[in-house]
């Protein structure tokens, strides 16, 4: 580990922290598939992350972490400055090198979410985290390093930015349940009793998906049964549209917003699918307007893309 | 144009305003130069969109536009809509096709930075204008789909997110006159009497740069003669820094914040430069973290690449 350790420092005009981790320069970019740091280690092998000849699902710390459990104290800069405390881990789905969340058996694909949302209520349990966030980061257009099928977990000593918004609305009333009430099926890709996955009306990717329990739950953790079961086959529905929709693997950033820290009461737990893609061969590029300003320009309509997915994934099921 | 037009809709979760334009979609990409749309019209070839054989240089209507000077209304949806009044222009830079912001003459870029004040100053008088952001997107890395130097200047009827918070910053004090008092020299690429480019201690892209004027100007349309200058040097300078970096053309997002309509007594004019690269070939891709929360982890220290990018600019000097 080189002399400079992760720390926060503020951002006084955009009112962030942003986390340093120098160190991470040198992680693992692209390894052919049989040096796979996620695969089981092989007898005679090179040791992997796991050392164990099969499981079914593995969590263990990120060798290159954003957050630390026991970070040094930040110097002091002229800007505030503060430890980077938290946690990042790794959760990875299966053995296979191939796959995706989709193509796991629906065991799994529960088993799956009963881990982030344990992992969720364990790291949250911790003295400094205030937020836990699982991702999935797939396909080498959103910067994917890695191709085994896995996830990653951060703990945040902070609320972030985004998750700090839509507390605010939250705790003006249920967005969500408005929204489920309001919107008709116009922007339905698939749902059950249970659970809803739609393009929200407000999409800032062409093919951004929302999937959502109907009833309030802060986080996975308050799921039943029935609710695991149906979240875990939405999952698999989007993500096998996904694919569907162009004929190949479609790339995306998945997050889970889970209530923040003493936000149980009112937080709605809900997955956001963020796609890169315009069309089979076109990027939506992030630019002037969304960075710099933070306005998105979507060039799509989400009751089209809602209709487009809505067919692919009735195709297929 | 088709039948769906440009509007805009709420999100509630992050509550901003999200632009819907639809006819964006046939936007001309990467044409072969022969067909520039920015050239000079040439005698006997097809009509470019400027119909003079030679200009300094040109603004005028964005062709596929985001915002509109006279929208239709928006229709009722199950989330609230507005209009998408505003203008999308395009600046170009010279005739010359090839090029980029630091190949111009310094009267020239003198002329541009006027050119982008006249504009700020001309559009935000216009009723139902909020804010104007002048921008420029280099690289197919960012998503450019026409290579001839030009910028884009987009007039929001709103005050966007990033906006926002800067206003919010700035009425607790001026922030970057603060910044410049603590910072010392070690986050400098190039300074004059008059201007600094810095890579903020705070930066969210490994080679990120500021570039401000030391007094506060809420826009360049405040800027004396000596400021105008030095701080079209000091684009000059940073954009040929970041050239020589890595020996090849630099992608970069590069946005103008000045004041929104209203906040000209507080608010401290700056240019921000968002560059994609990590390394010469490596990009730093926005996913979990950045898209879905917000945070940004970044693995280079701010005063290193500012010592970088010192050292190449000086060399260059």
């Amino acid at each position: 580990m080189p002399a400079v350790f992760s720390h926060l420092r503020w951002h006084p005009l955009r009112g962030e922290w942003v986390v340093y981790a120098a160190h991470r320069q040198t992680r693992t970019f692209l390894p052919p598939s049989e040096f796979c740091p996620l695969c089981p280690t092989r007898p005679g092998a090179f040791a992997t992350e796991i050392p164990f000849a099969d499981f079914e699902i593995a969590v263990f710390e990120n060798r290159f972490p954003a957050f630390l459990a026991r970070p040094s104290t930040a110097s002091t800069l002229c800007v505030p400055t503060a430890p980077a405390e938290g946690a990042c881990e790794v959760v990875v789905y299966t053995a296979e090198h191939e796959g995706n969340i989709a193509t796991l058996p629906p065991s799994r694909r529960e088993l799956l979410l009963r881990v982030w949302a344990d992992r969720c209520q364990e790291l949250s349990a911790r003295d400094g985290i205030r937020f836990v966030m699982p991702f999935e980061n797939r396909g080498e257009q959103v910067g994917v390093t890695l191709h085994h099928p896995h996830s990653q977990i951060y703990a945040y000593p902070f609320v972030p930015p985004v998750l700090l918004q839509e507390v605010t609305a939250f705790h003006q009333g249920d967005v969500l349940v408005d929204l489920l009430g309001r919107a008709g099926d116009a922007y339905t890709v698939v749902e059950d009793e249970r659970v809803v996955a739609m393009v929200p009306p407000f999409a800032r990717y062409p093919y951004e998906v929302w999937i959502m329990p109907k009833a309030r739950r802060s986080g996975p953790w308050e799921f039943d049964d029935g609710e695991v079961a149906s979240f875990a086959r939405a999952l698999a529905d989007v993500v096998r549209g996904y694919d569907a929709l162009f004929l190949k693997p479609f790339p995306y950033v998945m997050v889970l917003h889970a209530a923040p820290k003493g936000e149980d009461d009112r937080f709605h737990f809900h997955a956001e699918f963020y796609p890169p893609l315009r069309t089979a061969d076109k990027l939506k590029y992030l630019a002037g307007t969304e960075l710099g300003a933070g306005t998105f320009i979507v060039d799509a309509l989400p009751e089209e893309s809602a209709r487009i997915l809505r067919q692919v994934v009735r195709r297929l099921s």
